[in-house]
Formats: structure tokens, sequence, C-alpha cells
């Protein structure tokens, strides 16, 4: 087999959900006689002996394959975890097809069988890195798959920022917010702010603003290899917020500055040998097939 | 001086309109000694002798560097002329700023000195080429640098296609039709349909729909480096219509197919030193500034 | 029985594709001894003697209620046909839900005979009316329930019109075409431009841009009372097209001029008694139930 | 002269930001020898007697007409003030036009007089009333003029709501939040979220979902005399935020419900004689003219 160990990650806090492909995944690895550790949570609502479970972050660290049963949400979870230590992660999901999870609870055994037989298909996707200062300082780094979001804070007012690329200016706006969005977060939110879809082997950001103020702000594409700045003017009332992944939620302030760029590494996901992508956007999207 | 010779052309059939300009250009380019050649419709509004006209192909061919006065139009009419031959191109606009034409009548003296002296910025912009087939026979070929249109011909009404990516299908669709469009192209007829502004320097192509059937067709932004293919099904009555930059129709029946990708030359346009797109973007779109 | 008695329509220029529909409606009609007439096509599918079989005209004069077989374009054509005879129209489609057709073949026995008994729900739905004048002649006029849709006619070029309402100017504006919509033609081809869904009940028209060049023109929904004038400039480069419920279609000149206002006569429209506006726009957009 | 005693309202907070229109507007209405008083901090600005000044609820309950100086914002917060003792508003703006400003201070002078010599025209514009309730327990009442938003909370997450118009279900949705405007906030707020503008005179309210994860959610625009009814569903993390006229805030929990219908009484809203929607709307959204 290609991958020595598994590592088997559920949804956060909410493990017990998927309960039923937790106990069939558990089924086939033992049957299969490959190695597999199970996150905590995960590994107490089957039973196992402590051996046979790990924290996440040492879970992550001791697989050569993350297996994670859930939605796009968990994938995001799994990504952040995995991509420090570059490891590829795959998705189980649990009914409703995801962008990210490819592997359907129905044709878990035969599909998961044939990935692990190392037929499968290996796709590097880029990440963002945003980075929060206050004159120059540092104040908090964290990394998206998906999505850097600048929006209201408590205030629910609109916000005025300027945005940068490079060290060129673009324009000054007044929103209720930015969305900037890797291809792989242009089929997620940025999508419902009517940005477009972008392959994912595009090295491109999507920068598309939510309900702008001027009716001619419209969605930017460009290269990922830019830096992207946005700072907060002095007209704000009340902090912005900064979300990542809609994961994590940090509060910036008048006069802070947010750095966007890809970050250093890439997540390494794994999909079945017959992983189409432009299949995933049809039945998605409800598109007409021939 | 970086330029041997200059060829200057106006606007198609319609030259006259920029008659001081024109004026304006051969009195400084005489007043400099750069040797220069005149479009003929040009030429005969000047009262230029013989000597100093030229057919617009001899003109291109003959010349350096391609100084072209008038509109976004005519920067599109005089890429496809130049491309072939490998010559930069140079807009000079009548008033309004366009997107491709940097320099205004007001500032013609001190900004074409500048950038004849050497103070310029070169950057290759891409085009597409379609080609149009029944039966694997190429029946029409044509580049394009803003956008190649596929829409309802002279029946007007809604038409069926498929889009394929390379040698995978995408989607049916029914819509008025399909844009693909180049980054230069984006700002222009793409930007109507919805479609993403491109940053100049991304190698990508969007694909966006007109008025389509499926409320969940959106945008599609891909690597340049593709194929895309376009099949009329066999429900649309009567031919539809497919448009080069908005300049050139052609009808295209049912069971032909067209077939677009990145043409093998860029276009090589030439900016004043001083050239910043995102300004253009602001100027042309009324962004707030600083 | 409400109704004396009953006319059959089927889809125009092919009413054999519902034909096991006829079959059963013709069975069902018979044993429920109530009066009937064919249009010729479908009776002649039906095999029926000459004296069941009418011309589309006299079939919607001698009946009393004009009963539908098809999508909703086969409803459009029956709103033309009957609004002149104020004959109510009720819809039965062929397998896919539609706007206009609220009975489906699976159910056709028992929700019919409601509706025939009494148990139904009576709408009316206002029409649009267009007039083509050239010096202040008129030259064409023709009624709509949908939408009358200005667009490019056969030289696939941006079109430029000037926007009346009553008396008072409302823009000029460069676009692929407009589109007047009524409340009943907002869930077509006006909201794949970006047009809002109108309730059926509310007096209004929406008037529709189609890829305006300017990126603020929005659509304008105004009261049914007005009267919409469109200008067409000195700027087309050949006529326009008009379309009335993308039906009918006629071109349009330069200098003429066209008048769209309510129509005088309603369209009756007969729902089965359970009808729900809010259900047929949460199927057919895919809305989430409760 | 029309209104016996005139009432001048400023900016709240900020009224010294348009002083030197207030000591042009003071210095006309003593010539023209028209009683008017002042709200407080307007005339301590102007230096004027006690006498002269009065608390903002005692200005509107004590004058005829409201004269209101600033920009659109400042309007909303008058008509909030004025609504309930039915006085009529008239708008200066400070040299930005805007929807509800008429009259510019570079003719102060000349409008004015003529609107206070009887050449006016007077249109009623109806209001929002909201009306959040736990059990059937009204907890808060507020109107507005422009629109009603139910957003995003502090917590930043997507909010679940139900839809419900009258008695019937529309639909569930998942969105950044829900705008329910009036034809007067048809150009602001919900513009940007892609609402159509609404005809001033047309009795009716569109609802418009700001950012919607289902991509066929779509503004919808009904009659003004339904109740619109908006469900928390169990699903949200954290209370949303109630908007009004985005001038008072306040938080809805879950299991509550707000109820949204037309306020009993418009506003009157005073304009010069020579006043036109379509003139406004062009300026503001910069369509071209003739």
């Amino acid at each position: 087999m290609k991958w020595k160990s598994i590592g088997i990650l559920g949804k956060p806090n909410a493990a017990e959900q998927n309960l039923d492909t937790f106990k069939e995944l558990h089924k086939l690895l033992t049957d299969w006689q490959i190695p597999a550790h199970y996150e905590s949570n995960v590994g107490k609502l089957l039973n196992l002996p402590n051996s046979a479970c790990l924290s996440t972050e040492n879970l992550v660290k001791t697989s050569d394959l993350v297996l994670v049963v859930g939605g796009d949400g968990s994938m995001l979870n799994a990504a952040r975890l995995s991509v420090p230590f570059q490891k590829p992660i795959l998705g189980v999901n649990r009914g409703h097809l995801g962008f990210l999870t490819d592997i359907g609870p129905s044709e878990l055994s035969e599909r998961l069988h044939h990935v692990l037989a190392g037929h499968y298909w290996q796709e590097s996707r880029f990440l963002l890195q945003g980075e929060i200062k206050y004159q120059d300082q540092t104040r908090h780094l964290d990394i998206a798959l998906n999505d850097i979001v600048l929006s209201q804070g408590a205030s629910s007012q609109l916000i005025e920022f300027e945005l940068w690329v490079n060290a060129t200016f673009v324009c000054r706006q007044r929103a209720d917010g930015l969305i900037i969005s890797t291809p792989t977060g242009s089929t997620a939110y940025s999508l419902s702010a009517g940005g477009p879809i972008l392959h994912p082997g595009l090295p491109a950001i999507a920068i598309v603003p939510m309900l702008p103020h001027k009716l001619t702000s419209r969605p930017i594409v460009i290269s990922n290899n830019v830096e992207i700045k946005i700072i907060l003017t002095s007209q704000n009332q009340g902090p912005a917020r900064v979300s990542f992944d809609s994961q994590r939620r940090i509060d910036m302030h008048g006069h802070e500055v947010i750095h966007i760029r890809k970050h250093a590494h890439d997540l390494e996901l794994i999909h079945p040998e017959d992983y189409n992508y432009f299949k995933t956007l049809r039945d998605k999207l409800h598109w007409e097939s021939r």
C-alpha cells in the first residue's frame, strides 16, 4: 500500500453524527489489515483501546494519510491541521456530495479500497495566509484554504477600507466586507457574493466585494504571487471582523493592516482516480448534463 | 530613438474624426525629425505626398512602432493587424480615457516625446484564436484581443450548446450566448455580463454566460493553456453568431464546433512609463480614490 | 358543472408529444360526460370525428374553459388566443411543473375532476400591449403575457435607445436589449437578466436591461398604469428586434417608437383550489422548505 | 405663505458641519419675515436667543414644515421624528445631491423662496413598521423609511430564517441577511444587494436576500399591504441583528419573530415644483442623458 499509516479525523465536536461511517471504516481497515489511528473522540465512540487513539496533532504527525469523515467544513479544519506537517488528506462525506469530499458512504468500501491500492489522483491546493499588523508588529497570523473575509464587526455598520496590491493602491471602498478567496473557496462563500468560479489549477486569487456602496465595484482576479493589503480607514465605528475559512474570527481595529498572500505550503488533496472537477460542479450547481 | 520608423493608424473608415490630433501628431514628428508613415486615409486628410502614405498592411510591415489614434475599438483593429508582424502598438485617445489608449490629446506632446525617448513600459497581452470546424475541417479561423462571443443569430432565440474544456465535458447550457474573454476583454463586454475583472498579467480566460436559463450558471475562470470547445446542439433553430472583438461576425451552424485557445503570438502594448492599471480601472469605473 | 363546454388545446405544431395525456383527458371527459371540443390537430391524433374538432379560433370562441396541455410556452400561446374572447384557461403539464401549468399528468384524474366540480381559484393576470409606430402611424400591435423584449436584430450589435415613462425621459442606454416584463414574466426571461420576482398580484411592470454598457443600469419596477416608450436613436446599425413572449418577432427600425402599456383585458387563469404561488416558486427554483 | 411656522433641523450630533448653510438659511428666513424655530444645537451655533430654540420633539410639534439640512441620513432621522406628528419635511443638502434632499446650497435662496411661496409638490412615502415578538409579546417596535434589515449579529455567521408572507410560508434561507425595503429605500442599501429600483409611487415592498447560500434566491417584490414575517430557526449561533434605516440596531434571538408591515402614517415629503424622480436617478447613478 502506498500509505503505511492512516489517521482518521471526524467533524470537530460532532464526530458522533457520523458514527455509522466510522464503524464501517473501522471494519474495512481492520479487514484490510491497514494500520490506522483515530482521533480520540472518534476512538471513544468506537470503543477502541487507548493505543488506537491519538490527539489531533499527534494523529496528523504520525499518519501518512489523513482520512476525514464529514463535510467541507471538516475538510477545512483538517487542512489547517495537516498542512504544517505536509500530510495529504482524503475526504469521505456523509450523504451530500461536497466540493472537497469525493467518496460517499454508499461506495465507501469499493472506492476507498481503490484509492488505498494506489489508484488515486493527488492535487495541490494553495492556501492563503493572513497577517494582521499594527505598526509593523504582527498581532495575528492565520491560514485559510477557502477564504479570508473582512466584514462588519459587532457594530453591523458599513466598513471603509483601502485595498492595495503589492505596493500599488487599488481603491478605497465602503462595503459590508471583502472576500479574498482561493480557487478552492471560489465555489463557497465567494460565489454567494457574485464571485467567479476559479478552476482549482489556476494560480489566482479572487477579491470579491460584499454589497459594495459603489455599483461599479466588481470582483477582481489576480495572480496568487502578489501581496494583498487591506487598511481600515479612520472612518470606521468600532473594529471590523476578519474570518479565516469562517472558522476562526478575530477583530481588526482602525489603523491595523492585514497582509494576505499565498501560504508557503500547499494542501495535498487525494481524489479517487475518476475524480472530475467539472462533474462535481455540475452535481453541486445542478447544471445540465448531456 | 528606440524605434526607427513609426506608422500612424486611425479609426477605420472614420479617421477624419481625429483630424486635429493627426495634425498635431504630424507636426510633432516632423519637428522631432522622426521618420513616419501614415495610413493612406490619414495621409490624404493631412495632404501628405504619396510617399508618406502606405496601405494598412504595408504600414504595419515597415514600421517599428504602430501609433493608433482613436478609441479602444481602433486598438482592437490595430491589434489584429500588428500581431502577425509582431509590431508593438501605442494608443492615443481623443478625449475619453480608454483601457488601451493611455495618452490623451492634451498631453500628446510631452508624453509621446517621453515614450519615444525610451521612457516606456512594454506589456504583452495574449489573444484568443477561434477555429470553427465542420467535420474536422476548418471553415473559419480568426483572432481576438478582447473576446470571442457566441450569441443568438438572426433568429433572436435562446441557443443551446455544450461546453468542453480540453477533452472534458463541462455542461450543456441554454442562454443568450457565451463570452470567452481574455484579461484585456474582461473590462469590456464580459463585465456587462457579470464577468470578473482579470488582471492583465493573469494567464487566464473567463467563460461568461449571457442571460443563462439556469440561475446557477456562473462565470468560470480557467488557465489560458487549455482548449475550449463549444458545440451547438441539434436543438437550435437557425445558426448562432460568432463575434470576434465585436468587429467580425460569422454564422455558426448546428453540428459545427468552435475551438478556442490562446493565440501563438501576443500583442506588444506600449505604455508611458507611469502607466498604472489600477488607476485606469479607478478612472474608468469611478472607483473612490484615497 | 361550472363550465358547459371545454376546449382542448395542445402545443402548437407539436401536439403529438403529449398524445398519452390527450388520450387520458379524452377518456376522462367522456366518462364524466362533459362536452368537449378539440383543436383539429389534437382531434386527428385521437381519431375523433370532425364534429368534435374545431379550428383554434372557433374552439376558443365556443368553449367556456380552454384546457391547455403542454408547457409554459403553450400557455403563452393559449393566452394570446383566449384573451380577446375573455375565456379562462387551465394548464396541464407533461411532467415538469410549469409556472402556469398546475396539474401534472399523474394527478390528472383527481385534480381535474376537482376543478371541474367547481373547486378552483380564478386569478387575473394582466398582459402587455406593444404598439410600434412610425411618425404616429401604428405599424404593428401585439400583446404578451410574459414580456416584450427589445433586442439586437440580425446585426448582433449593441443597440442604443431612449427610455421614457409617460411623458418623462428616463435615460439613454446602450445594451444588448431591454426586457419589459409583467409579474407573470418575471420568473421567465427577465429572471435570467437579473430582474426581480414580482408577485402576480402586484400591478407593476419590470424594466430590465440586458447586458447594459453602464454597470449602474439596474432593473426598475413601476406601476402598470404607465405608458413606457422606447425610441431607437440614430446610432443603431440596422434594425432592432421586438419579441412578444419569445413567440412573435418583428424588426423595429431607427426613428420608430414602441409604446408599451397594460392591455385592456386580463387573462383569467384557473388554478386548482390548493394552488400556492410560493410553493411553485420553491419547487421551480429549488428553494429550501421547512 | 402656505406654512405658518418652520422648524429647522440639522444632522444629529454634527450640525456644525453645515454652519454656512444654517447662517444663510437664518438670514433668508429673517429677510423674508418667516417665523422659524431652530433645533437647540443649531440655534446655539447661530447664537440665537433661547426663545428661538426648541428641543427636537417640540420643534417638530410646533412647526408646520420641518426643514432639514444634511444628507439622506439626516432625512431618515427627520422622517422618524415628523411622521408621528404628520408634519411635512423638506431637505436641503450640503453639496452632494441626495435622493431625498432636492435643494442644493448654491440655489438655496431662489428655490426655497419658490417652495415657500407655494410652488411645490407634495409626495407621500410609506414607511415600514417592524415588531419583534417573543411568544406573541411585543419586545420592540420601530419604523423605517428605507429598510428593515435582518443580518448577522456579533457572531459574524450565516443566519438561518424562515420567510412568511401573510399566513403563507415562502422559504427557509441561509444568508448573511435579508433586506426588507420600501421604494424609498430601494436606491439605498437594497441596491447594493442586487435589489431592483422601485418607483416611489409603487405600493410595493422589496424582499432582498444578502449573499444567500442558494444561488437561486432572488429579490421578490410584493404588495405593501401584506405582512412579512421572519422567524429565526434554531440553527443560529447567537442572536441576529435587526437594523432600522441603519440608524437603530437591536438583537433578535432564536425563536423570536419579526412582523413587518406598512406603517399607519406616511411621510409627507416636499419637493420643489420641478422635481423629477428620473432626473435624480440619472444624476445619482450616472446614467446617460439625451
